[in-house]
């Protein structure tokens, strides 16, 4: 994990928009999917914390800004092809809107 | 993590796909951001291996046929909207086509 880019290295697509999988940079837990486009991106880096693009709101969103879940980032990386970022944070509180410490809390059935 | 539900739960966006995070089930180390339609989701669950669908080539892509480095799938389980997938996985060998462990083997230049 050596090799430093910039955010030229992200491929947006056609909405303008990479997908961001956020990671408990302490547990490791995956946390959620969300979106940024580059506005966001910027912010986040700029406060220090989550801000994606919603995509059912079409706006900016300051993850925690209402709640006070916010996410502190501690690093963000990005794919071989450039379509996906991995941002590690350090939650204040869970990151569903369902109060579950992740949004991955139900597990698909298996079909065997 | 108790609630089972299952694929119909899953709200395929207009491509028919659903985002599928895939995080190696021992390090908790996130591999990759893929996508799946309804036939490489069955088609993991039938064989207990990751089959995505290849967005660039059009086609199932069962990951590791050609490479050997196939991931033996431990659990999928999916967020609370419906939209996003997580796959723990067993990988046999590096889930990039580069050879790194991670496709997330690049760091975004900090901005401050």
């Amino acid at each position: 994990m050596s090799e430093i880019v910039t955010a030229d290295a992200i491929k947006w697509d056609d909405r303008g928009l990479v997908a961001a999988i956020v990671q408990d940079a302490g547990t490791n837990q995956v946390l959620t999917l969300a979106y940024m486009n580059a506005e966001s991106l910027a912010k986040s880096q700029e406060i220090g914390e989550t801000v994606f693009w919603s995509r059912s709101r079409g706006e900016l969103w300051h993850k925690g800004a209402t709640s006070g879940h916010t996410q502190r980032v501690v690093s963000i990386s990005i794919d071989c092809d450039g379509d996906a970022l991995l941002v590690r944070v350090v939650p204040n509180g869970p990151a569903c809107h369902t109060g579950n410490t992740t949004c991955f809390y139900r597990n698909l059935e298996a079909t065997e």
